[in-house]
């Protein structure tokens, strides 16, 4: 906070490349949903891919994630069966990683300093989605860099414990999503990403509701590219994949019961720490 | 997920963009703690910020986010005195902006169409802080390729309840950090950001214990660059910000009694639904 040493940090640590402005070409991504299932992209790059993402910021200088990368076909082959609708984005890409919330780590660290970690499930839960987030939009975008494709997999939530459970996870470590790093079958995402309209979204000086008009816009917006854009269907309309996730039926109610299993399953309300192994507490519901 | 209409998106939607491999770049990032307070950055470039940050990945296309850009200095004052400890680039910066999750607009959308919201909390936590930090993220990188300087505020956590208030954040809407963006005061971020070993945060095939030579690289590597690099004291060492923010008595366990309380303030604990007002909420505990 204060300026030691401010002024030689740059003679120190070197001065920054240049890139040029990103805002155009960050406006225009997308999600790759098809990739060329020949293509091959090395294993040091995913390590370099990776390394980069992970300068995000983080809590405190705490990095509370893990990136656990799945290659074993078959364990992709389990995980796309488990995510229980069509994801073969799995399967399909050169590199499969799954992002995950990961306490463990530091309850580690700091056992080995003879220090005492106390757990915070519900701060855990949350900062460990931030951390772990922020770092995986740094590797999609160093990714998307070279000319790759991305595609996270939020389905892994539907079968949040067994999905655990099929990477040997232990207490401590929650999975969130996939990610898949491939190279894009027709070239380059082309289709962009459909948003709501940026004054939905950015509120000045205060929150304000939407009016009409502008939910009224919201439905444009979205629909105008939505249905052949994201699912290939021009027929699909907004409003349903909205009551597929938040309706009382939807997804985010299923998968409320599957997550709070798989959060006790995995340590997190645990009385105290963590150090229980998560097949451990699979057996005490 | 099919073919159909994606030979012809490219000439749709346009070829996208050429960029140099970020990687590097993305490696040698680092927040910044002292802005240019003399500096500005126009509104339409915030605006520019933002718009390309919220195109990064959202489950669903759902959005479960808003980013409530905070202009009025008296607001920005009393959020820095909420944070409980010096964060003065929340005055300092040019712009502030504070993220947030917001399960409200989906509730309006769905509403609008005659169709019904059903509140899953736990998953509106967790996707909601996924989604919202993709898009913060996008915005850091966006901002950061243009020169200006990123810091984030995880310090509105201290006070949470209290900063939603200031806000007037209704039930649905929960801030999760600050995002200053300003000029950085010695041209640039230098520092670098210091990380634990790649190999400590990337698991091949399975999730591996870190070892006791691993955990000890990760102290070695934390506190080659921590202490004057992160608070310009040289004497700090990681073990001490591990433990204030893990230990039994640090601010993830104070802060996890704080953040229960504005869950609840902003209505993520209702019944079903959040169409309560946050500020009737408060008088049922």
């Amino acid at each position: 906070m204060t300026g030691t040493g401010s002024s030689d940090r740059a003679t120190r640590y070197g001065e920054r490349l240049e890139v040029p402005d990103l805002a155009p070409w960050l406006a225009s991504r997308a999600t790759v949903r098809e990739f060329d299932t020949e293509a091959t992209i090395s294993e040091s790059e995913v390590r370099e891919l990776v390394d980069a993402g992970r300068k995000a910021p983080t809590s405190g200088t705490t990095q509370m994630y893990s990136f656990v990368w799945v290659r074993d076909q078959s364990v992709r082959e389990q995980i796309h069966d488990l995510c229980d609708r069509g994801t073969v984005q799995i399967e399909e890409a050169s590199h499969f990683l799954v992002v995950c919330i990961d306490l463990r780590r530091i309850e580690h660290l700091l056992t080995h300093r003879n220090r005492e970690f106390q757990l915070a499930p519900t701060m855990g839960v949350l900062e460990g989605s931030i951390d772990a987030s922020l770092a995986a939009m740094g590797i999609m975008v160093a990714a998307e860099s070279r000319g790759y494709g991305v595609c996270p997999i939020g389905n892994i939530l539907n079968n949040l414990g067994a999905i655990a459970s099929t990477l040997d996870l232990p207490s401590g470590v929650l999975p969130l999503y996939g990610l898949c790093i491939g190279v894009p079958k027709h070239g380059e995402a082309t289709e962009n990403a459909p948003r709501v309209p940026l004054d939905a979204v950015l509120h000045e000086d205060g929150y304000e509701d939407p009016s009409t008009e502008l939910l009224e816009e919201c439905y444009r917006s979205m629909n105008a590219m939505y249905g052949e854009s994201v699912y290939g269907d021009s027929t699909r309309e907004w409003q349903e994949t909205l009551e597929r996730y938040w309706g009382p039926e939807g997804f985010m109610n299923r998968r409320e019961r599957t997550l709070l299993d798989a959060l006790r399953q995995q340590g997190f309300f645990a009385a105290r720490g963590i150090d229980e192994r998560a097949d451990e507490n699979t057996t005490q519901p």
